[in-house]
């Protein structure tokens, strides 16, 4: 047997990219990118007529068809591979992406009486228009003690599945009713290359409220939503849920025609950007925490048992590896508090300075910053710039920097940021721990954990852990290879579980991170002052932080 | 009797400035200004040789001779002003700056023998190097439960006149025995003005720990500081101090050689030059507090009873206008806080716009901070850059800022850091009220009052009262010029009262600031803010800063 191929498509906001993998080693031997047509829809429709309000972002599902369709050939041709070779097919999406469709699948938007109709089209991860409905929802689960919210940190986003169908039914009535199903836009790609309808359990765990042994929340629940939501998911959504790490099924001959891959290719049911990344850094069992890293950071965990962690995003079942509970945390403000510095902070001289050096003001800065030694600016800060998403589940906090003096420096500030966000990440662990969830090592992937190594020693200095980093530039696409070839199976060169594909595909570089004694010691000192502020601002023994928004919110009225 | 005139001279930290003023309305007739020729000393003595260890500030007297002899001149001549119709003159003075002399008051400096020895100068106000002393002096005053420490705050700071003592003392013994006086300089000028040693109250309350009733410390605090200071008092300084206000003496022939003055001309006795500012902008009763805005802030205000006032710098009887108790307060960080700010955390677009526009940064700072309504940037800030003098009297607190989100902009922070000082302000405010000392209406001078419009209002509108400016830009120096009226009297065309001449010669602008009812009440509820944040972190209860100055100074090592 020749060498065999998997392909990873990796959906994400503007575009997306198939990369093509060798299943031996998994290197990657081609990669394609197609950015989306209608890219994110935030101003108007296709239409260029109907406007869209405030918080709206739609995208349109043909551009996803369109992503198949150029880059899965394209791949093949660049590599110089048959279909033939090629044993399965993986993607991963953004999440929520969620669109309404008829029974067979087909999105209302592609009918010409839903086109003028906004509620007709895929809404984004970012569509933030249904927050009354998530406020309401919150109110009611609170109110009802629904036990699902312990699972969700004690709070359901506004982004997630439930408020997003609700919005539709509140303002697009005839969409909701027309609407035979509501999907995941992962899921809906599936089955336009399998021909069904095989959701997965990370999209309907973590953004759908479901769980393995006790599905979706009640009826009762539902009904108290409101009325006509009673029977939402015998009707229009599906408790037939796939564990990720399964085949959905095989490539139709009609994606064939759309693809160029061979009908009975097998294909694995969908997966999540940030989650997929798990086994491409190699993770498959508990203890390790992977931290994509990015203007946000999403924490991924693996764990044996069900445990309630405060202030966790989510734990689910099967989510993220088969066998395995998925608990996911995040931090709201990462490479957004350094460009949001970089815009607003940093002084004349300093741009001038590497503009003349031709470099880049963070390479300047982070120059600067990694001549301090740690303690030495006397500044610590809390890293709430964008609220604190866990283990506070909080958007009203904000950002917080103490000790500055006359001589404070620029740089100082900005490695203050860093460590503040490394201190938050040492609070998630922290409570993980504290909640009987072991963590003994970290793993960093996404854009930072690429670029910045300055930070990842700052994280290994205030967690005291060794930190792996992703060896992919294209670790959720790899990722997805990856479970393409679980799917595919060992009999067909592929693999039976997803520890040996992980053994053999999934890449980390050979460097690693290692915390440094003397470092670790001065870290201790600041995280215990960074744990006290964490808690007098954010659990209520001064709110000043609401406060101050509340008073703020006056004064734009 | 034709027009009469007063000469004020204010000796600065850089130079000295004579101002010509007519008696019967205060006009600035003439100035003329002459920089010091040794300036500040803080490197070299003027041998170029010997070199100054850190911290050290030293003056030479020569220099204050110099003012003498070419600015009075070049005013009358300026003025086209016969020395007969000049019938008073007066000096203001920084303190504590201080020197040794023999008992004709010849500076020991101008001894050829201790002309190598750095003790025989004169300490500028911003000496630093006494501070191993101030630290002593205090603990061994709060030991002894020292009465005097409840006037000055809790606290006797390292630039006053007996830190600067002992520092000889322990430093060149042979300098504190040679010497028989130490004087303050602004005392020395007086001496050789008018040949007689006639020391003001103003700086013996507040700089040299002298009290009205109670004279200077007991011979036996003096003794526990080193016994060869016990007599230090009946030694090397006086007891005979003139209250604020009274005539020190003439011009006599010698004097009138160096400066052109008729031999007899009256000569106040000298002052500060904050305080002297008091009656220069018209205040001669309780309830009006004087703020001089510079890099830092310092504030004057009269009081009927000597009140312990929580943090206050000094209550000195007859320390500024006679009859009155006089109260002095402070913030360290004012002036020095924005341009700290310019420096360091303003981005190149906004360098770039205000200098394609041809305007100062400051400008386009306030240009775009004026546009933002009170509570609008959801920020708050603690404006401790450079510790809290008062109500704290803490050096070792620092600078805080909160509720930064991802749209804090720069003229946010810049507006967050003048509301900062202004409720500091209302601390002191309100800690003299709380205290008994009334106060109703604020005075502004010094170059932020002249200059920023915006930070007044703010100020007004946080203090909910009204802000009067000094109409003088040369406002000590007026001061000055109405205490040499007063030294006149009224029989040689003067004035008997401060309250008399302060009627006639003081100068406000017509405009003042005034609060705005709607601004008043937003930052009232900013303020509560404030002070559960300066009370949380300056009180004890979380002496995070602190420890961060620790864990900074531990990095250090």
């Amino acid at each position: 047997m020749g060498k065999k191929y998997a392909i990873g498509i990796d959906f994400g906001t503007q575009s997306g990219r198939a990369v093509l993998v060798d299943v031996s080693n998994g290197d990657e031997v081609a990669t394609a990118v197609k950015a989306y047509p209608h890219g994110v829809m935030d101003e108007y429709l296709p239409d260029r007529k109907t406007k869209l309000p405030p918080d709206w972002a739609l995208q349109h599902p043909q551009d996803y068809l369109d992503v198949l369709s150029e880059t899965i050939p394209a791949v093949m041709k660049k590599a110089g591979v048959s279909a033939d070779d090629v044993i399965g097919v993986g993607i991963d999406f953004t999440a929520c992406t969620m669109l309404p469709t008829d029974k067979d699948g087909v999105p209302l938007c592609f009918k010409e009486e839903y086109q003028s109709n906004p509620h007709s089209y895929v809404k984004l991860w970012k569509h933030h228009a249904a927050q009354d409905e998530a406020n309401k929802l919150n109110k009611i689960a609170r109110e009802r003690g629904e036990d699902f919210l312990k699972l969700y940190g004690g709070k359901i986003s506004s982004e997630w599945l439930i408020p997003k169908i609700w919005q539709i039914l509140d303002e697009a009535p005839d969409i909701y009713e027309k609407a035979d199903k509501f999907m995941e836009a992962a899921d809906w790609v599936i089955m336009q290359l399998t021909g069904v309808e095989a959701r997965n359990s990370c999209t309907a765990g973590y953004k759908a409220i479901w769980n393995k042994h006790k599905g979706y929340p009640s009826k009762e629940f539902f009904k108290a939503l409101d009325p006509r939501l009673e029977n939402l998911v015998e009707e229009k959504l599906s408790t037939d849920i796939y564990p990720i790490g399964s085949k959905a099924g095989e490539i139709t001959e009609k994606s064939a025609k759309l693809t160029g891959l061979k009908p009975g290719t097998a294909v694995a049911v969908a997966n999540v950007d940030a989650h997929v990344t798990v086994p491409a850094v190699g993770i498959t069992e508990e203890g390790k925490m992977l931290m994509i890293m990015g203007t946000s950071t999403c924490h991924i965990l693996l764990g044996t048992e069900e445990k309630s962690v405060p202030g966790m995003c989510g734990v689910v079942e099967d989510g993220v590896i088969p066998g395995y509970h998925g608990y996911e945390a995040g931090q709201s403000c990462v490479g957004d508090h350094f460009e949001w510095f970089v815009k607003n902070c940093v002084p004349a001289e300093y741009t001038k300075e590497a503009e003349e050096r031709g470099i880049n003001i963070h390479t300047l800065l982070t120059e600067k910053a990694e001549k301090l030694k740690p303690g030495e600016s006397g500044l610590i800060a809390l890293d709430w710039w964008n609220g604190n998403r866990s283990v506070l589940v909080d958007v009203d906090l904000t950002g917080m920097i103490l000790g500055c003096t006359l001589l404070t420096r620029p740089e100082e500030i900005y490695r203050a940021l860093i460590e503040a966000t490394a201190y938050g990440t040492r609070m998630i662990v922290e409570t993980f721990r504290e909640s009987g969830v072991p963590i003994h090592e970290l793993y960093a992937a996404g854009g930072i954990a690429e670029k910045n190594k300055l930070m990842l020693q700052i994280y290994s200095d205030v967690t005291n852990m060794n930190i792996k980093v992703s060896g992919s530039s294209q670790a959720p696409a790899l990722g997805s290879a990856m479970f393409a070839a679980l799917a595919a199976g060992k009999e067909n060169g592929g693999y039976d579980s997803i520890v040996e594909a992980a053994k053999h595909m999934s890449k980390v570089k050979e460097e690693y991170f290692s915390p440094i004694p003397e470092n670790v010691e001065v870290y201790n000192k600041l995280y215990a002052e960074y744990k006290i502020l964490h808690d007098y601002f954010g659990r209520g023994a001064n709110d000043v932080m609401k406060r101050l928004k509340k008073i703020k919110a006056d004064a734009y009225k």
